[in-house]
């Protein structure tokens, strides 16, 4: 039984009961979002010591942190410190991406490491086992789905909403397809001249995501690589398919949240947060930024904050982290350290305009320690309590104000003199 | 004669010529902006060498950058390292808040030094060279800001609208008022029963500002310092003064800047925007961030990035930059490079939803770039090509893709298949 036909029968799981106190919410309401699809727990039965994260209506906005190897870096050791500074700095959901290794061995000792929602991208896993990308058959493709599921994995991405009908829309494009698992798709149709397995087969893979309680991430294959390409054909038909798949998931008490741009400008973040909720009948949004400008290479967690708070704020429910390496190399630990906080920043901003419970309160106690000028309330509500430690260490300068403003503490001004 | 008043008489000057050129706009429209005070073109007749600058309606969004000296650091070596690098990574402003040093010394060095607008603060010189900052009397206010505009600043911070009346209301809040200027003076009024000097004697500001054809930039001494305080009543009330002086600034043919929040919360930001615009009848909005949230720390250039993006595609016309030491100490050479990379990303945003010529265009040149994998042209289009050549130089990985998906990118897999 999945988390969502226990909360069709009324059933409060172990998980929502979790979930809604972590949430501070009445697990009935939780259940009714979870019975509804609006909201999800992804919870593998098979993932052993899970700390279950809700994702969805009502929630606070989460985030997500991207890691694993590749043919340039095998390196477990670096990986595992992108998982620690992943969980430190307060990412709810870790995705595997390895493409390079022994990808079960590596999936099974993160999975061990990392006690939240887990998720994967079955299809690289074919693709990296394949001599020839062009050789992945349709049953290596739904093996792996099957593999992740029974290793635990909580969330999958699979690009089901990626058909032949979209290929002349997406040769329109400007810059085609920047999704790793779209571009495999849409050259394998073209190569075999049939319909994109993960759709033709999307029967079977939810008889594999019920049977081990699977959530399905429905991966935006067709996603804009670029601000000329955003909310085109190409990504609005893929929508409309993702939605046809959202029925039919929900119809068979498959948990499903719905991946989304991309490459988006600002004036048209909060339509396409409209459009996936309206398509998608309100399943939760989980944006990839989307970045707001195309130009800011080595800065992108920053373009992606800047998109991502906007669209948590219009109700995306679930924001993946973009690394000052996007677009340019794998990401380095400190490149993950700096993509984790951006999006936390993002996710907060987005849940005191959301009136998410608690968010405001935070800024409020922030706002009682700034005027207090107590620095160890402060550090303790700080996002980043190592960096702003060292920071103030390092002015060197033992005052009770900082040195921003030095003897003329605007703080210290007003106190005194009003 | 002012800008303005060169304006009104329907004459284009040297300046609004360059402006127009710079910004694609037709002459005849920018002196119809500039005569209307929805633009100005901070211009000081002494600022020799000048590359004007025009801020406001319809112009690409500017940004600032703040450096100066403190008791905690005179190193003009360092101040001009920031001066340097702001000048590089694009902004459009600076301004020198040195409050330690001779800070006339400093602040010629300094205007020598940078060919935009260049702005200040006069009542922090009142305010250093006074031995106790209650000792300070009107009359060297007043002087301060004569000097600076015979120095040849082009925008004076003059913190006009902090009144008496506006005790009781700053009493109420849980912050009280972190601007520098406004925590003085309201101070000072309490200390001395006496109205704000920068108010009760506007008309002599007026006269000095339209001698050297100052801009006035209208600061806001009660921005909120907290979320809890947002938009309140000391922060509405000192926007309706600042509205009565910017008219009776433009009576007078001098040009004004209205300087904006702080920290507001993300669904009160465009509300922010469009109450200062109606109070200010389209005066140019400066705006100091907005910080979208309080417990950012550390990493406080992405708060004001996401606010900041949000103010401009509104119509916010010139933002100042946050740099990740704000709260905690003053900002060295490489915070002030994070700070205006930040808030350069958030301006392109913003004229890309606004739809400022040239905006749009240059995205679409990446997306092509990155088409073709040309990264010479992507570096030549990125706002920081050192950064970006530097990762990816790091990834030490000579491939015509990047190491992100290095052999599944989808970009070639794309590019073969369909």
């Amino acid at each position: 039984m999945t988390q969502m036909d226990a909360a069709l029968r009324g059933e409060v799981t172990e998980e929502m009961a979790a979930v809604a106190a972590d949430e501070g919410m009445a697990p009935g309401s939780l259940r009714r979002l979870i019975a509804s699809g609006r909201a999800v727990i992804p919870a593998n039965v098979h993932h052993d010591g899970l700390r279950p994260v809700g994702i969805g209506e009502g929630l606070r906005t989460k985030i997500n942190s991207n890691i694993g190897t590749s043919v340039y870096d095998t390196d477990m050791g670096k990986e595992l410190e992108k998982l620690r500074l992943s969980r430190k700095l307060g990412a709810d959901a870790l995705m595997d991406l390895s493409t390079a290794g022994d990808l079960g061995a590596i999936r099974a000792r993160l999975l061990g490491e990392w006690d939240l929602a887990f998720g994967t991208v079955p299809i690289y896993q074919a693709m990296a086992e394949a001599g020839d990308i062009a050789d992945v058959t349709a049953e290596r493709m739904l093996r792996a789905i099957e593999d992740h599921a029974r290793d635990g994995v909580d969330f999958v991405t699979v690009h089901s909403g990626v058909t032949l009908d979209a290929i002349p829309l997406v040769r329109k494009r400007i810059l085609g397809a920047v999704s790793r698992g779209g571009a495999f798709l849409l050259s394998w149709m073209m190569a075999h001249g049939e319909q994109n397995p993960l759709n033709a087969e999307f029967d079977a893979i939810l008889e594999m995501a019920r049977e081990h309680d699977v959530t399905l991430s429905l991966g935006d294959g067709l996603r804009p690589g670029g601000i000329p390409d955003n909310t085109d054909e190409a990504q609005l038909h893929e929508l409309r398919v993702l939605g046809g798949l959202t029925r039919r998931a929900r119809a068979a008490g498959v948990q499903v949240i719905i991946e989304g741009p991309g490459h988006i400008p600002l004036h048209r973040v909060v339509e396409n947060v409209r459009l996936e909720k309206e398509a998608c009948d309100g399943a939760p949004f989980y944006v990839l930024g989307p970045l707001v400008t195309d130009i800011a290479m080595g800065h992108d967690h920053i373009t992606a904050a800047i998109g991502a708070a906007v669209a948590g704020a219009a109700g995306a429910d679930f924001l993946c982290y973009v690394t000052p390496a996007e677009h340019l190399r794998l990401p380095e630990p400190e490149d993950v350290a700096e993509g984790v906080i951006a999006l936390k920043i993002a996710a907060h901003a987005a849940d005191i305009a959301k009136g998410v419970p608690g968010a405001y309160e935070r800024d409020l106690a922030m706002t009682k320690a700034r005027r207090d000028l107590d620095w160890e309330a402060q550090m303790a509500l700080a996002l980043d309590p190592d960096k702003a430690r060292r920071y103030r260490e390092e002015s060197h300068i033992k005052t009770e104000e900082c040195t921003m403003c030095g003897p003329y503490c605007a703080i210290k001004m007003f106190r005194g003199g009003c």
